[in-house]
């Protein structure tokens, strides 16, 4: 099979997707929805959700116009370039926005029908969950590649360009999925800690108000913001590392034009490569997602796990032949630094492998220190007993902990995809690591589903054994979610570190010589970023709560019979807040995360080279230090919920330990769900924005 | 007057420093202790002191005996150097040990002279907490150059080597020094909060056991530990980064040994230059130590300003004469990359003037996000009204934000010093800031020294308007404690880039380009290490603070009578706990500082280079975020404390908010001086061993 035909086929991939994702969307749509009571909450978050959306989208058109508008302007000289970029632009924002949009509908579907089902069964409650997940998943992978490869061959077709100049046009796709991306994962993490944390407070500082009571107006917000935060904001996060990762690996296969055109395999093979993984990485996630399957009385765990690795050693297997077909044995080319380099077709495959690897490995890391049961997490527990200072501090000290073997892990990934494969080894592990994401978010979405069907098992008082199914798929869920970020965390950073190959040699910067003052400015401001950028993201969840904790004691006081439980609470109007304050304060953060290496850029394009090396990797340990922390908090507080024994003494819910263990949880919110996450979307759009002004300052 | 007659004259500033400080300190034990209360509560803080100092030394030997042993080993074939290195090892180790040694003693002979002054007014207990603190800073500085001087003319006049030969060797002495402050603070540090955390967890987990109060075994090791962790911990810290930078400098200085030889300076000038600067520093430090006065009813810290800035300012102008008689007025050299560089005289004293200002505005950023009545602990005294959890979201905030302010200045001190002086300048501009260690260690000091009086003032149970004194000191003792935190880890920065330069030459690396993978990957490593530190001296914390609560216990179930007040606790055995600890925990974080660059470093020498890029800029960000976490919410607490009004209502002591503001203190209290502090000497420690082990790995 030559490139050209591989060229046409990706598009079909990525409808595949789209058809089966759809399939899925309508059974889902077609379970039984369970009583009024279960409807109606369940389309309370519906609405909220889209309300939100509706918001965002809103003011996205906005962004996306000017920002549009801007890069036109830009490329202006760059002959015609610059309509082809903004173009890119603001379909790989259309894109990244659509699979949020599909993903978030149909999760705030499955959530009632999963608790529905589970009247039945275990085995029809994973399903339903699942499948509602694997329709994010599929979404995501599907508008990504379709999106990337309908670009090509249209810029391929309908220009005279070099593919050079084609690839460093398609740029803007990965800059438009960032930017939805920003606005999904930063405001959705502000948007949800507001509700969540709002929701609890009011009840601290207005007596007699219930927190996480149906009475409590902020309730259905705090559900909604499960949906917008852990289902559209990680999709957007996966969908910008994928699509990151892909068109990262393509600009660094421009490298090979030369020598790949004398093969017998086209000079595109290299180019064209990530986007070949990712098509079969979607038949491989569709696949695997046939196993995922549960008896009564099974585990849940196990049958996710099957789906995930299944797929996962089935891409690695599946791999080797697609690159050995697609690659010659062995060619070399220069590096940037001017020296020969010896490429194999199996060095590439080892490097796809390392990803594949590196990923599962710092996932299952993060589980270690953020799963009940185990040590880290216990050790919190007993610290609970001290009270919250010490609950806070052994909390810290695990999160600090916890980036140490995930820094091992990509530190010999780096060395061994490189030593394999070069700049472009890096840039594909990072293709490899994210080749699953079908499935892999699947899994990720699965979670919050879960956690909705049981909040709302909760509120329409379903039978015991309902809630006791839906508890066994949302206990999970906290593992599958804490895999997924250190997941999330892992590909952002191979995916960022591919995009900055693809600066250097866009930008034409030979080297990053730290020795170079400039430089070491540029990688100590970077570094800083993350610190300044967590803080805001912070701040704004806390100043949101704040508005939302004065509504929910306006409501209170002016709506008569709402104590009593008589009236309705205006959800509605907490929702409004929850999403005005999450648009409006992740304004600041977005244009810190733009501003700044365009600034730094047009400076000195070394230093933005340090800059990207700076806050690449301090993003990457603050950003682990931050969600494990507050992942080992959530599950210290469960696991003194559970009843936990200290030298034969029980602490359980109620007890002073407990009160300890949710103070750390409280903390860990923002943490682990706004600032932590929001640094992903940081590396990356730092990245993509320096890849995409690359051409102006090279 | 040409640099041999400079190289002689150099041990007799520190000579120099040394009388004097003999001098102030002979004053101070002239002073009155009081009564027989104050000098047992304050004999009792010296015993301890002393009993820590003994088994740290003890370790120490042991330690000492080792390494040097080790250092000879390695360096045997070396032809002859091996003992030298080991000698000079040794030197610093017991220069820096002598140093802690005599301001610790004087430290707690100052606190109780301090109370009893208090008792005629003001201006009086100023001058002897005050002088007891210039004793540290003028030991400090004294042992250093007197240290470094001599072993520099022992080598120059009893070895034929060449002059970079001599500076290699010397270089062991600042292993020496960092050996001893990794000790002393990391040591110390575990020491202060074991003792303090202990103390007041004890109150908490045995009911009737009052915290803070004299029959609380732990409070003597509590006020040791101020001593041990604030003056002993703090001097070593300064110390290192004092030989540190002149140490770097001296290296980048051979650099130029053949362009100066042509010259009428000679060919050591820019070698000489750093002591130069130092001794004269000495004298500015000792002549701005006589500005400190203040009259009752005045303000201590406009007297402490006088001093420490128009020290600063004095060193500024004298620093020109210095340089511009010392070096040529314009010379070019090669750099590392063979690029030839211009260096004028002019621009080397504006390197300096660079380190001074920015220490200085480090100091200041400081101090504006921890001190009381700014916006930033404001906002968090705001948010404790609504609980712990949101306490300690705010304080968290405020740690990362104020990360963003020094990362600039020293972004700008970077790229400004290599302007006006290429590597040489980076280094110098640490001598610059580093020259008036003297007064600004001084001003450190007298905060614990204050502090202590106070406590002595309360145990004591003197009058109201002894209190209010030693209270009005030890409020200025907090500002002068938050800027002299700025100001090490500003230093530590400069320094370790000064030394990592040093390193970069003497290895023979000639850029640390993070383009090539093992750099990155080492510079991944590098910015976990911080992390993985901080977290090993915060659980170090946690465990012996856990011992201390047991001990504490112990004697009040086993000592008839010590509940009722009629019995005494056995504090001689508090003491020993929190030393045993200091000593046991402070080993595993040691090792690892000492290992994983000697391991990386023979693995491959680029990837220590970027190991210490990653160590400096991460350390120096996450020591920053710490110690302003720490330091803002210990003074949030002390907002509250004094009654703070918010929307018309007062919040103070007993109130929901004030108990909220505790929880933070007590995280911060091993943030802002166990782990944050500790990084000071992670960053510089890694940069000396890589120094030292450079010959071997060149």
């Amino acid at each position: 099979m030559d490139a050209a035909q591989i060229t046409y086929l990706v598009p079909f991939a990525g409808l595949l997707a789209l058809a089966y994702a759809f399939t899925r969307a309508q059974w889902v749509g077609k379970q039984d929805v369970g009583t009024d009571a279960m409807a109606e909450i369940s389309q309370a978050i519906a609405d909220g959700a889209r309300a939100f959306l509706r918001q965002e989208y809103r003011v996205l058109l906005i962004f996306v116009v000017v920002v549009a508008a801007l890069l036109a302007f830009a490329n202006a000289g760059q002959e015609g370039s610059s309509w082809m970029i903004a173009i890119s632009f603001v379909v790989g924002a259309f894109c990244s926005a659509l699979a949020g949009f599909i993903g978030m509908t149909v999760a705030t579907k499955a959530n009632v029908r999963t608790t529905q089902a589970a009247q039945t069964g275990l085995g029809p409650a994973l399903n339903v969950a699942f499948s509602g997940g694997l329709v994010m998943g599929l979404s995501v992978v599907g508008l990504g590649v379709l999106g990337l490869g309908t670009l090509f061959i249209a810029y391929d077709t309908a220009t005279a360009w070099d593919i050079t100049k084609i690839i460093a046009v398609i740029s803007g796709f990965s800059l438009g999925a960032s930017s939805i991306a920003l606005f999904a994962r930063v405001g959705g993490g502000i948007y949800t800690k507001a509700a969540d944390v709002g929701a609890d407070l009011a009840g601290k500082v207005y007596e007699g108000i219930p927190e996480d009571d149906p009475r409590n107006p902020a309730t259905i917000a705090d559900n909604v913001g499960d949906n917008v935060g852990d289902v559209a904001g990680m999709g957007a996060d996966l969908f910008e590392s994928y699509v990151g990762s892909i068109i990262g690996t393509m600009v660094l296969g421009t490298a090979f034009l030369d020598v790949m055109a004398g093969s017998a395999y086209g000079e595109l093979s290299a180019i064209l490569l990530p986007l070949a993984l990712a098509g079969v990485g979607i038949l491989v996630s569709i696949a695997g997602s046939f196993f995922v399957k549960v008896k009564e009385g099974g585990n849940p765990q196990h049958a996710l796990n099957i789906g995930e690795f299944g797929a996962a050693g089935l891409m690695a297997v599946l791999s080797y032949f697609i690159i050995t077909a697609m690659l010659p044995e062995t060619w070399s080319a220069a590096t940037m630094t001017g020296a020969m380099f010896e490429y194999t077709s199996l060095g590439v495959f080892w490097a796809v492998v390392i990803g594949l690897v590196a990923g599962t490995a710092i996932g299952l890391i993060t589980e270690y220190y953020t799963a009940t049961g185990k040590g880290p997490v216990n050790s919190i527990a007993r610290q609970s007993v001290t009270g919250s200072a010490t609950n806070i501090i052994s909390g810290l000290g695990v999160g600090m902990y916890s980036t140490g073997l995930p820094a091992i892990v990509l530190a010999l990934a780096i060395i061994g995809a490189h030593e394999f494969a070069g700049l472009y080894g890096i840039a594909i592990a990072a293709v490899g690591m994210l080749s699953v994401t079908g499935i892999q978010l699947a899994v990720d979405a699965y979670g919050p589903i879960s956690d909705n069907a049981g909040g709302i098992a909760e509120m329409a008082e379903l039978p015991p054994e309902v809630r006791e199914r839906t508890d066994k798929l949302d206990a999970v869920g906290n593992t599958t979610a804490a895999i997924g970020k250190g997941f999330a965390i892992g590909s952002a950073a191979l995916t960022a570190l591919g995009l900055f190959a693809a600066f250097m040699q866009q930008a034409g910067v030979p080297n990053i010589d730290v020795a170079n003052p400039k430089i070491l400015a540029g990688l100590l401001l970077g570094a800083m970023l993350p610190y300044v950028f967590s803080a805001m993201a912070m701040n704004a969840v806390g100043r949101a709560a704040a508005d939302m904790i004065k509504e929910v004691g306006r409501q209170f006081a002016e709506i008569p019979g709402l104590r009593e439980g008589t009236a309705k609470a205006d959800s509605t109007r907490c929702v409004e807040i929850s999403t005005q304050a999450a648009i409006r304060e992740m304004i600041a953060p977005g244009l810190l995360a733009v501003i700044v290496p365009v600034v730094i850029g047009f400076i000195d394009k070394s230093m933005l080279g340090g800059l990207l090396a700076g806050v690449t990797v301090s993003g990457v340990l603050f950003a682990i230090f931050q969600s494990n922390s507050g992942g080992a908090w959530d599950n210290a507080k469960k696991t003194i919920e559970s009843g936990f024994v200290i030298d034969g003494v029980t602490y359980g819910k109620g007890s002073d330990a407990h009160k300890a263990s949710v103070v750390g949880d409280t903390v860990g919110d923002p943490l682990k769900d706004t600032s932590g996450p929001s640094l992903n979307i940081l590396i990356k759009l730092i990245a993509v924005v320096a890849l995409v002004i690359a051409p102006l300052i090279a």
